[in-house]
């Protein structure tokens, strides 16, 4: 009746940020632009912050797909960034499967553009090889309801973890006393109702 | 083929009742307030009504957060108030984990803000440990659809069962005749359209 | 190309509450009952904080459209109640038209059950007759989409106003300082983020 | 500020039914095919009640539009049927327009598919022509929200009055006492909530 | 990987009409009327249509939930029909547990408002008992669309198949064979699509 | 009470198609990519089929906004065709001006993106120039349903009609007759219900 | 923990195209018309394109369902095509049993109108014979939201995969150097926002 | 038949800010967060950009309404700015009055938090006084789609010109040549896609 709760670890979790290019994006309607593109950075934030070793990967980049979102790049300068020549699931490139095998982690986080594709391809291949896999839901998009629900179904089935951006940031948080400027600025940064809390907060209690 | 049916029982039953706070609550759009106010409000006065078990718990609640809102505080005088100190997953409390286990119950009836958080993550540490988790979907709140179709489908997979809070009062009643007043009144003060349909009757009827 | 701004003012207005009846209620889906008994109770305390001349009327209660509400009769147990025997138009009923001449008043609020005709048929007369008319939409429910716009279209057409309680209420006190309590109160009874904005308000300012 | 309000009277209304054919019901997206059926058998309940004059007119009828739904063939066997042998504006077939000049009447109640073209252009001539025209919306089907507004925004722009079926009939009635069984009778075959409103009304009364 | 397929088989099926009370129905909102009022219809068609032994079933008829709606009375004058004294679920009444077996099917199709309580309560215990169990997704009502997806998800993880009334009939059917008119006018008294291609089919064909 | 009836004339009318650049239309997200493409190229397909005078324009297309898509350079390779270096109201362009007055038409089809600027601009200087503006809203496409419902607001309050390429083409045609076949396999290219129902008419009838 | 990932492969695959036929068509109601038709070509190019051996069928196509889309007939003209003389499940056909075993292929892509009969029955039959099954969900249409719901519900519990026909592309093609213009055409052919990326591109990079 | 275009001009137009406070935008729910917070610090950046005199304004910001959201009061550090004592229509407040006054500007571009209070009262007022309205709509928030669509209702029939800020930047700008960068960088800051296409255009053609 009970089985183990897997719960994410900053010590076990890297990020894995698929195809999240210029141009791609412009396929992604099951997401307000404004929303989306929050999410993403939110996300990309949080690998930061957590120091979680994070990838990058584009398809085709110099074709109409186009480069990756400048911000992801400026944020991860170090980060291991592969282009992939062709390969349409990530998995089937080995620079990528080695890059995920290098940062020594069991708990992938992944999110991508287009879900069903980008990111439950990988997914798929990630669980079959022994990871556990953890799908940030809110920082993928993709055409349309029905492709984004056959895409979840897909992965749930399989053994993925639905998830959001901002689950993963209080399950590898913990607790807020390991530091709350930390976790309240990143919230404050990505979640207008948060920012709008903290600022009345300050001001009724005259705090700065 | 056919499995065992776990099902609500008074006599087993005790509920949860994380992080309802004035502050959080700005965060709570996947349901209008009006109803979810009135959701949380009937998921109290059940637990009053049936003589569960009931545990608050909040949040740094000193903090934006705000307090837990006034009609619970009152509601539950005398129920084990945790006011933790940090820990987002309630069950890393242990003074919340310890007032569960006082209760001697097995079946956790589980409802909180926000959802894919404060729900999920107790949700998934209590199944880890053995209870029956009751998750009331329409007492939970988060941010958008996304959000909590994600936590629903993790907590689902675990084994969590979702409910509302009217299917909860159902099945915890199970008779009228149990008390046809009580469970009348419940729903009269919760369901508009049943008040409705009460005051018609008694109109219609000549009773008063 | 400026015209001038008819706006409402609490020596001039009076609320006329049209049907809401405990049967015709439940074909009211254009909102949801929890909502909709909310909008139209507020609208209730506002007739009543601002003492405003209310008249109630009902259209044949002793059939399946039921008694009138019963927290509008508890209400207004002073106010004229027109049970009308047969009238769809209120206007129609003599003892109607009289009742709203002798509150003296020229601005009409008008909410009611069904909106395209227990609203939209008096409210037309009553432009006809040179009254300004102010039509409280979340206050007024129909069958559906379809029906509510249609109902607004011809009333916006015919020179109503469309306002909702909260406007009407802002509207009518002008100005804060006339009575913080007393507004703070309507709202906080009625708007439950608005509640929670006073108590985390409260609780952080260490006021009561 | 105020203006005389054009009300319906069963003595100078008569009906027109536009083109309801099976094969253009196809087209018809705006409404769930349930509901549309529904609305539309109700407006010739209603014509026949109120025993309005009324038109039928058909495009193309032994093309791929195909033929009038029979339900209305059968209603009115005696009605003027004007199979139009190619305009699409029925306003252009001297026999229509002959037909609606006969009837005496100066109210025309218009419902058919597609609105914004078997709807909007007869109606916008018909107010051309000095007619009061009252448009059916509810009875009247297109292919989206899109074709809808843009047909509701051209008709109500030139003069035409946003109604629905239930309106109509209520608009025309005046009052229960003209007929209280007849309009029940009316209502209760075509919403289901007031039936089962006279259903429960008649069996907690003891009444048949 | 495969699993047997368990196929609804009309020698094997019973139906099971759970509280379709005309006060209850006020209640359900996950629906448009028309459309419910025709899938509770629909079902009990294909009922009486593959003469599948029918249960009905109601809660506290004499209150307010009101009678069971009388179509559903009329239809079946010879079903066995429980009036519950007081058990919310079904299966907690001897007689409808006895009158289910007395049937001899072991494949119960079930349909009831409110979906997740009148149908999931007994739908679980059944499957407990050994039962196959398919819900009518489409003739089960509720309050709104998160009662319903709790329902559902609750019903599908015990083991129940979710399904429409379309899907039932045409399982049961088997092939078109066995009775064309009789398929055909099932379907052209409840799709109205159908119905027009059908009366499309017969006039382009010159057949009746 | 009436006023005359503003109809398209094929003799009296041009299309004006602005800025449907591919870049542009990454920003269209109040339509369905598929849809918006279509409705897009119906009314270039009927603007050729009326033999409309048609002017191409688009805004800076060497930078990211894109070039026009080629099924309209291809469709309409004669046509006035201006780039605008710089005017964001394609109306303040003495050239785009003069091409219109050249045409020598009265009444302007505009469609374009985004709806609250490439159309609703150059439709407000239409109007105030003495023309009579036809707004094809199915083929103006913008970011979301705000944007577009205060774009239709501005123009329609200022005197544009809003239609759809659908009744613009049946306003246009006014009569099957004048050409049955080319109208219907515009209608059978661009509204896939039309293309089935002729379909299925020619395969009953045995035509082909 | 980990389970092996079940991918299509374009030498193991199969696609069966189910009942699109001309009259069934109208009842679909769960997709824009110009979507699902786009998804359904969009289908039958990639089974062209992919040369995977393609299955057609019909049900009853001589009476009102209608024929099968003439495209699909066009496009496969030596493909199977199994016109079934009354099996509402294909499977029960045994020439559609055999085609499907005389293809060789174990994995079978399956799409049809609609949803919850013509796809649903015949997948969970081939699951139970040992096929995996792969559901297009985007080009397979029904009713509404509620019956697509409860067949994909049914279908993924019997452990159906459900996917959309870009990730059935994207998974058969697995690296884009296989041959980047062919899948680039697919793609540009169906989905317009990746045509206007191509365009975009060709445009600023000067080819052509 | 033609009217004059009143139209946006730097050079008359000012910009007046009402209540976007802390504790009011937790009102705002016909909006996403992250949508409204984007348009709002648009509204503002347009301000700043075209040098608009610009004016702010508070209601009673010392209680739980909360602060002026902190990026308002930081953009405009030398605007007037308003905290009202407690006039709830800034336009009763003479200060206001007076500010707007001094800015010798007849356009009046408003955005608030509530529409249907805080936008509505002074936009009345503006227009009574000879002013020229423009309503931001996208800018402004409420608490639902009801009372959005009464506020705009009530606007537009009093002569307000409802906007978006995307439709007033580019009004505003009438030529990109004025500055093609600055226009540009305003768009790519809150318009996602805008910036995609810009990144895209930039890397295929060389450019940074």
């Amino acid at each position: 009746m009970s089985k183990p709760y897997i719960r994410l670890d900053k010590s076990k979790a890297a990020v894995l940020m698929v195809d999240h290019q210029t141009g791609l994006l412009s396929l992604v309607r099951d997401f307000e632009p404004d929303r989306f593109k929050n999410n993403v950075l939110a996300l990309a934030d949080l690998a930061e912050y957590f120091q979680l070793p994070t990838i990058l990967t584009t398809s085709f980049e110099d074709g109409p797909n186009g480069p990756l979102v400048p911000e992801l790049k400026e944020k991860f300068p170090d980060a291991p960034y592969i282009a992939r020549p062709g390969q349409i699931n990530a998995w089937d490139n080995e620079d990528f499967v080695r890059a995920v095998a290098d940062t020594g982690r069991k708990q992938l986080i992944i999110a991508g553009v287009v879900t069903e594709v980008c990111v439950a391809f990988p997914a798929l291949s990630a669980i079959e090889n022994g990871y556990d896999v953890f799908v940030v839901t809110d920082a993928s998009g993709t055409f349309n309801d029905v492709t984004r629900h056959s895409a979840w179904s897909r992965m749930a089935e399989a053994g993925a973890q639905l998830m959001t951006w901002f689950g993963v940031a209080c399950e590898l948080h913990r607790d807020w006393r390991n530091d709350v400027e930390g976790l309240g600025t990143l919230f404050s940064n990505h979640i207008p109702d948060y920012r709008n809390l903290i600022t009345s907060y300050n001001t009724m209690t005259g705090q700065k």
